[in-house]
């Protein structure tokens, strides 16, 4: 099958930015790309691959840059390593002289009765299941998704943008209970609901039972949802025996271990994306958050190391970057949320504002925007920073998350310069960051 | 009429961003400020009260801040100084103890024959000179605008629109001349010639004939330009003459000098927003860009240094942050441009990218974006940007902002994490200010 300088294991986003960035550090290597999918998904774009996009073909991540960067492509499963040598299902060898392990994480089921129904469905990642899962959508009259985190979340909006009978369910208290604070996950809870969608917090489902036809959830209150389908979006977990295979150490939870240049245990392999054991960039402790902008740096970094660490280049924890729209609301976070400051003992206070994204507020188009951050009590760092509002908070959460990466303080934020514009942004004595920013301030030096 | 702790002389956002920080930063003094309209106007909805606003009124800057802030608003027009008291035009007094200047800009004029026509308009800013001028619009056929920087491109756009006949003249060789790079301007002169507005670029007008009813310019080709009304954009003066009153050190040119933390050459006074003689945060040189980003910092540290200066708090320069929207795209720079750059010899590399704003790029609503980023040749630093596109524009370039204030590097930029979402921004691997940045890095260290 042949030897590469550099191979790379996994073909989704954190696989792909590895190539991208390893042809960029390293021109003159050769470099390969295994994947199992023949063909490769957007793993972000596949809650709308029920409606929004109209088939799952329009989900399928081109590869056109690979192919640009003379990366070779290799579809096939790997099945073990000996040395310097990834062995392949169909007996095919490649070697290599630098690996980077980018395969990924798993859906995770429910351990609960009946989770093995034939019409539950799990949030894989490849086409062919896609494929099937939208065929089994379309087919269902009532659907029931378990789990309101994002993945969960996203798909009731899918789904209930396109009128279909959904009901989500959660048993924390609130929306996104491990993302955003809980009033953010109430506005995302209130978009469902204006839609249509029907939304339960705060109880478990026990069991599901059913046969193959109609199924339904129990839930520890005694109440039963029935449906056609149910879908469980109850996280990923890192594909744990493909580390196994590949003999680098890993914790069974939270996936292969790298130092901070994202090297493994074993000489000359590195790892990226969602089957590396993350860490919390301001704990230091394992985190179960699976992001794509954590993806993208560990790739970014992995790539440009390969060949002679670069001592600038290190990753230096996951800050949890995120955003997402449900209805017509965009809702982002960076950074720690409050729940999560309380619940890791980090001394904080609360800056916030409600604020309108454009000015003149009578404008046409005007959105509420609500910011919220969370700054460390004694040094005034900003720690986090959740926004919900109009489409523009995709980007603005962007700047707060270079914020916290440049170690900003409320007053250095207070001092900085932000252009605004009429139809674009706040008015300037509203902008939302700088008043939010403000409102800390206040609370905390004159109280 | 009254003594007051602190006075501030100015209503427009500079004024009122000073009133709000004092309040904020010294909460036991009493505050007032003078103001010459009855009713002020938010400044940079101007261009958009002749179409987009249903009228005037709604340009009507509140004062609903001021007033819960207990700051005490007097109208009333500053006619001289003596020591601590300001004299008024109707002999009202007003004593203060610390005073902030912040009384603004005037439309430029044209220094060519027959600027003084009757049916000649400048862009200014008081309540009954705009509901005038809307009146004069609205009865006219033929606009001419003089003047393709910002204010006349939104004023051209927003006419164009209304779907009114009008031409837009700047002399330089494209539109946005001293804001953007020229590719950036000529993207601004397609959306307007998209929306049927005629665009002459390159040509100077050499003097306006007419009488009061049809009038033209005549250009130095020798073509004759007829209208109905002329409206001359041709950029804003520090209201000088208001500095003699006051007596402090001003240029005549730049306006009123001060210092790092905002102190004129005159004890216990301040100056803030386009009043400021203002140097450019790169080079030191007094720039003429009058911005709201400017005047809402200098207004915060204004305010916030009345009574004993934070040595934190200084104001290091305009940055030039802007941002504006042409026919259905957003234009924003902030930092230098390539132009700049070249003319101020600062060496520099530039990075740039096209991408799309959604991913996969077949979604609804995703569009172009296209990111220059322009770094310090020697130190890699981000030195200034420019990005057209879609609304996410508008923070966008905000988050570039922070860099450049920040002092980051091309390599820096490249380890931050992002957060992506395929409704809200490029997807993970074309995410727009990375891909930037790494065209960079690879022009400059691969060649």
């Amino acid at each position: 099958m042949g030897n590469y300088d550099i191979v790379i294991l996994g073909g989704g986003p954190a696989g792909v930015q590895s190539a991208l960035s390893a042809r960029n550090s390293w021109p003159g290597k050769t470099i390969a790309l295994i994947r199992k999918d023949e063909v490769p998904m957007f793993p972000c774009g596949i809650p709308y691959v029920f409606h929004t996009l109209k088939s799952v073909d329009e989900n399928i991540l081109p590869d056109t840059a690979l192919e640009k960067s003379g990366v070779k492509i290799i579809v096939g499963e790997v099945s073990g390593r000996s040395g310097k040598i990834l062995h392949l299902a169909d007996d095919r060898e490649v070697g290599f002289d630098r690996l980077v392990l980018a395969f990924g994480s798993l859906p995770e089921t429910l351990p609960i009765e009946g989770s093995e129904n034939e019409s539950i469905y799990t949030v894989g990642k490849s086409y062919e299941y896609l494929k099937r899962f939208r065929k089994a959508i379309d087919d269902s009259d009532d659907i029931l998704i378990i789990g309101g985190g994002y993945i969960g979340v996203e798909i009731a909006d899918e789904l209930s943008r396109a009128r279909r009978l959904v009901t989500i369910v959660e048993m924390m208290p609130s929306l996104l209970p491990n993302t955003m604070d809980p009033e953010f996950g109430d506005t995302a809870e209130e978009e469902l609901e204006k839609q249509g969608c029907k939304v339960v917090t705060g109880i478990k489902v026990e069991k599901i039972t059913g046969d193959g036809k109609t199924i339904g959830a129990e839930l520890e209150d005694g109440n039963r949802i029935d449906a056609d389908i149910v879908i469980i979006a109850a996280g990923y977990r890192p594909n744990v025996e493909m580390a196994k295979k590949m003999w680098v150490a890993a914790d069974p939870e939270y996936g292969v271990l790298v130092d901070e240049y994202l090297r493994t245990s074993a000489p000359d392999i590195y790892a990226a994306g969602d089957c590396v054991a993350s860490r919390n960039s301001f704990t230091g402790e394992y985190t179960k958050a699976m992001l794509a902008s954590t993806a993208m740096a560990q790739g970014r970094l992995a790539g440009s190391n390969l060949y002679g660490i670069n001592v600038f280049k290190t990753f230096n924890g996951t800050l949890s970057s995120f955003s997402t729209k449900v209805g017509d609301t965009a809702l982002a976070v960076t950074g720690l949320t409050e729940t999560q400051a309380r619940e890791m003992d980090i001394g904080y206070f609360v800056g916030q504002t409600d604020t309108v994204d454009h000015h003149p507020s009578c404008l046409p188009g005007a959105r509420k925007i609500r910011t919220k951050l969370v700054f460390a009590r004694k040094t005034h760092h900003l720690l986090g920073a959740q926004i919900s509002g109009g489409d523009s908070v995709g980007e603005l959460i962007n700047m707060l998350s270079v914020m916290i990466q440049n170690k900003m303080t409320d007053m250095e934020i207070d001092t900085l310069q932000f252009g605004t514009h009429p139809l674009l942004t706040p008015s300037p004595l509203g902008y939302s960051v700088i008043n939010a920013a403000v409102n800390g301030i206040l609370k905390w030096y004159h109280k």
